[in-house]
Parts: structure tokens; sequence; C-alpha cells
């Protein structure tokens, strides 16, 4: 987690999960004004771009200009996904606080999305752990373990809880710093969310700190960060505006609402530093640069209950 | 609750709360399908029309033609919402299981919108209990307490548990049998759903039946559903492809969608007796007879996952 004075760290994802799955490519420099609008509304973390090849991902060209920029930005956490070593001596070398490796607990979508088994994913995880290991102790970047299909996966079906567990025991013992359960076709279940965030943290939460990236693609996303908030989850994913998709499903929401995970939490009292007011006019730039995606997202169509957030008198939820 | 073998009971508001915010009439041949097809669908209970004034809200005009039909399907439980005696005098002679006394927990709401007092509208409820009491015991309809804004209001901000609580308990001294708290504008947090019903189950469930009614106006619609379902409650209202809105937030999303609770009570392994992929196809009656309102809902869009439902050796979770 970043050092601000936060209750819950929310992440924002759109410029990695959201612009992954557009076509269009988003120019650098509106990519750098969403990331500084953000960081002027309080966003304390951002997965700001994908260290992939560009001839797979066009849209990640410029993956070093905009973790650069983020990183001039201050006080801001600046995390990037990479699924394999090459990908993540490009994000060391150029200096960003956490890298995301990406793995799949599902062997079919491992091979599908990755090309590799989950074997073969662990193996080049390893040797990501050796490039952290090897710079000096101030030097080191944070290393996270990205758990896709936890859930549940479109060539697999259900995925079996300790096929999660199993998968995240590797990673721990392997050296990962932190997890995040992800929920990448929206399978998960608020009831089934909560059991298996409890075992994850119970089993490993003293060694790592555990993070939930949902989608909202059959409308449970914010009903399983409120299961993983009971389950002592406090770290989140989402994205502005809703924006992203499921390449399962044509059509279908992807990662839930930033403005409704904010209004969520700061609604159940707890602090995450974001003003979400100052989230809306940042909606704007993917409208601009995104024409063709809709933008999801609640609060925004309704706003503020009147007099929120309440006071100390009226809200009587501590956490 | 309807005698159904079922875990959880839904109940289908769009007759009434869906339609009551379109100007649109819906003929009443069209909205006796939409009760026929739901019925064929499993569901088990549904809140059929309002019982007011045709000069106030024509949409119910046929209020009677329409609650005939329903008491004709075998096995639905049919219920009608009216804020006064003389809509309960009219829904008892018809015959309904259920009456719905609309009441708001906001002194200003409750002026604004049933231009009474709270201690108006408490007496009125008296003479409906009169009235169900004058009836021979085997006779006698369930009468039903709404509690509207019973987590904020327009006009008043946030409202206090204690005036819930207050308001519950004058309604269940009176002779209530059921109470529904309603969430009427989308204020609720999930935090102070579980907080709220737990105290209301704790203190009144022993003598009634505790129902939810949640709005999804600012996207926690089903994170609250969860909420209320860890805290105990059993019932909850939605509308068929979230038909509904608010009338204080123009464009704003209105009652949760039936289709996304049905997914997600069956999913935590909760028997409600509706199969959802039944119910997609009625979505085209709203489609066909209101073209202006907008479809909500997200499983609607995604589809099934794989394998869903899971079998018993995958889905771990036990009510």
């Amino acid at each position: 987690m970043s050092n601000k004075n936060i209750d819950v760290e929310c992440r924002e994802v759109g410029l990695r999960d959201g612009i992954q799955i557009v076509k269009t490519f988003v120019p650098t420099d509106e990519k750098i004004r969403w990331i500084r609008e953000e960081v002027a509304a309080g966003m304390p973390n951002m997965q700001v771009c994908s260290f992939v090849p560009p001839k797979l991902l066009p849209q990640f060209s410029d993956a070093p200009d905009v973790a650069l920029a983020a990183l001039e930005q201050d006080g801001l956490w600046v995390s990037a996904l990479t699924p394999n070593l090459r990908g993540a001596q490009t994000a060391q070398a150029i200096g960003v606080h956490e890298i995301d490796f990406m793995n799949s607990v599902s062997e079919t979508h491992s091979q599908s999305n990755g090309r590799r088994s989950t074997a073969e994913a662990l193996a080049e995880f390893k040797r990501v752990v050796e490039l952290r290991d090897s710079l000096p102790e101030g030097k080191r970047f944070k290393l996270a373990g990205g758990f896709a299909t936890s859930f549940g996966c479109s060539f697999e079906g259900h995925v079996p809880h300790n096929a999660v567990l199993q998968s995240v025991e590797n990673f721990v013992k392997a050296g990962v710093d932190e997890v995040v359960i992800a929920d990448t076709v929206g399978y998960g279940n608020p009831r089934e969310v909560k059991e298996l965030f409890t075992k994850v943290i119970e089993n490993f939460g003293d060694d790592v700190m555990v993070g939930a990236h949902f989608h909202d693609t059959r409308g449970l996303g914010l009903a399983n960060v409120y299961a993983a908030l009971e389950a002592g989850c406090r770290r989140f994913d989402a994205s502005l505006a809703g924006l992203g998709g499921c390449p399962f499903a044509p059509n279908a929401t992807g990662n839930i609402v930033m403005e409704d995970l904010v209004f969520l939490l700061e609604g159940a009292g707890l602090n995450t530093g974001i003003d979400v007011e100052k989230l809306l006019p940042i909606r704007e730039i993917i409208a601009t640069n995104l024409p063709d995606e809709p933008l999801h997202g609640t609060y925004a169509k309704a706003g503020a209950p009147k007099g929120f957030p309440w006071n100390s008198s009226t809200a009587s939820i501590q956490d």
C-alpha cells in the first residue's frame, strides 16, 4: 500500500485493464492528463500501463513514457503489469514502484491468454523474483502476483478454491510481496468472495498484502467488494467510468466503476483519500478520447445524496 | 412469504414501482402477460399494482383487472400497494393476499409524497388494521408496512436508524404482519444496511417478517442485498430489467434488477424457485410496451457463467 493515511486503498486500473480491450490509441498526453487529474482528486495508486510487446498490444507502445510521467506525480504509487521477465526488466529500469506479474489459476486460461502452462508462469515469476532480489535493498520494486480467473474461467467454468490457494501458496513461497485475487470474467458471488478472501487472508495475510480485482460483468462487482471488505481486504482495483470490458462477452460491462467504489467505501465511513466529486469531470477524458466506449457508473448519473458525506453524529458505522 | 419451498423470496415490483414512474399506459393484457410469464419462470410473489386514485396515477386505472388476473395464477402470492384505507378496501374486496401500506420515515417526504404527517399515516394504517381484523380469521389479508426513506431522503438527507426503529415499532404495536425497509432514493450503504437490518430483525423479527426494497440509484443495490442477506433478511423486492427510476434524479437507475438479484442469490446456493434464463425473454414485454425505458441488467448482457449453476461438489457455500 502507498503510505497515505487512508483506511482502504483504491487503485485506478483504467489505463491498463480499461485500455487493454479497446483498439483506439489514446494519445500519450491524454493518458498523462488522466493520471495528473486523478492524482489531484486524491487517487493514491494507479496501474498505469502494461509492459508487453507493442506488436501484441499497440495501446501500450508508449508505456515507458506514461510510467515516467506517472513517477513524477507527488505521492502516487505507480504500478505496471507485465507477464514476463522482459517486461519486468523494462519496468524496473524505469523505476516503477510495483510490478504486477499476471498469471492464471485456470490451466486453460493460462494457455489461451498467456500461451504457457501455470508451471511455466511460476518459473517465469521466479526469474522476476531473482531480478528483484539482485537489487540493493532500498532499490527493490514491490512484486505483486495477479491471479486471474480466481472465481471461474470461460473455458473451465468454476475454479475450486483449493486451486487458488495452491497458486497463491506457490507465489508466496517464491517471494511475492502482494497478491491480487482477480475475478477476470465476473463469475464471483459475494458469499464465495467472502469465503475465499477469508481463507487467503487467514493463510497468507501475515506474509503478503491481499488485494481484490473485480469485474462487474454480471452485476455483482460492488457486492463482491463489500464481501471482500468484510473478509478484511483493504485494497481494491477499479476503473474510471468502468472502462474496460470482457473479452469473452461482447457488450458486457468490465471493471467495477471507481466512482461507485469510492462512494461505497466513503459511505461505509472508510477514508480512501479520494474526492469522488473531483473524479466525475475526469470522465470527460474517456468520452473525448474513446467516444465509442460507454461511460458506466450510477453515482455519476445520480449525484451525491443530500448532505453526503454524513457527519459522525449521523453515520454510526466505524471500521 | 408464499408457501413455496424456497430459501429466499424474490418479489417482482415492476408492475407497481416500475410502472409508477412512466407516463405511458401499459395495456392491461400486456401486464397480465407479464404476470403469467414470470409465474411460469417461477416467480413466487408479485406486487401487481397500486390502489390509488386513477386521476393521480392513471397507470393504475386497471388495477382491479390486473389484480384479479394475478389471483388466477396458481401459486402466486399477490400483493398490492396502497397509501390509505380506501385503496385497502378495494384491494380487500378483490381478494389480494397482501396489502402493502406505504408510509415514510422522513417527515418531509411523508408530507411531500403523501400530503400527510407520519402521525396521520400511522392513524390511517390503524384503520386498515381494523379492516383486516373485522374479517373472519381465514379471510384476512396479510398487512405489510412499507417504510420509505429508511436510509435517507432527498429533502432531509440521512435518516437516523432510531427514527426507522421507532416507525417500525409503531407499526408492529399497531398490528402489522410484515415490514419492508425501503431505500427509496438509493442512499443506503452496505455497512449501514447490515447494521439497520440486524437491529430491525433482532428487535422485531420474532413478530413480523422483514423484507428489503433497494434501489440501485447509486450502484449499491446488490451490495445492499448481500448485506441484508447477511443480517438475516430473506425477502427482496426487485423489478425485471430494473424498470423504474428515481423521481428525484432524472436518468438515474431505479429498482434493483430482478435477473441480477436471482443470479446473486442462486449463486450463493440459495433456492429462489426462479429460473433466471426464463426471465430473460420476458424483458421483451417491457421493450415492446415501454420503448423509451432503458433495459438495465448486466446478467442479461453477459449470460450465464459456463457450467452455472455450479454443482454441489464445486460450490462449497451453504446457507
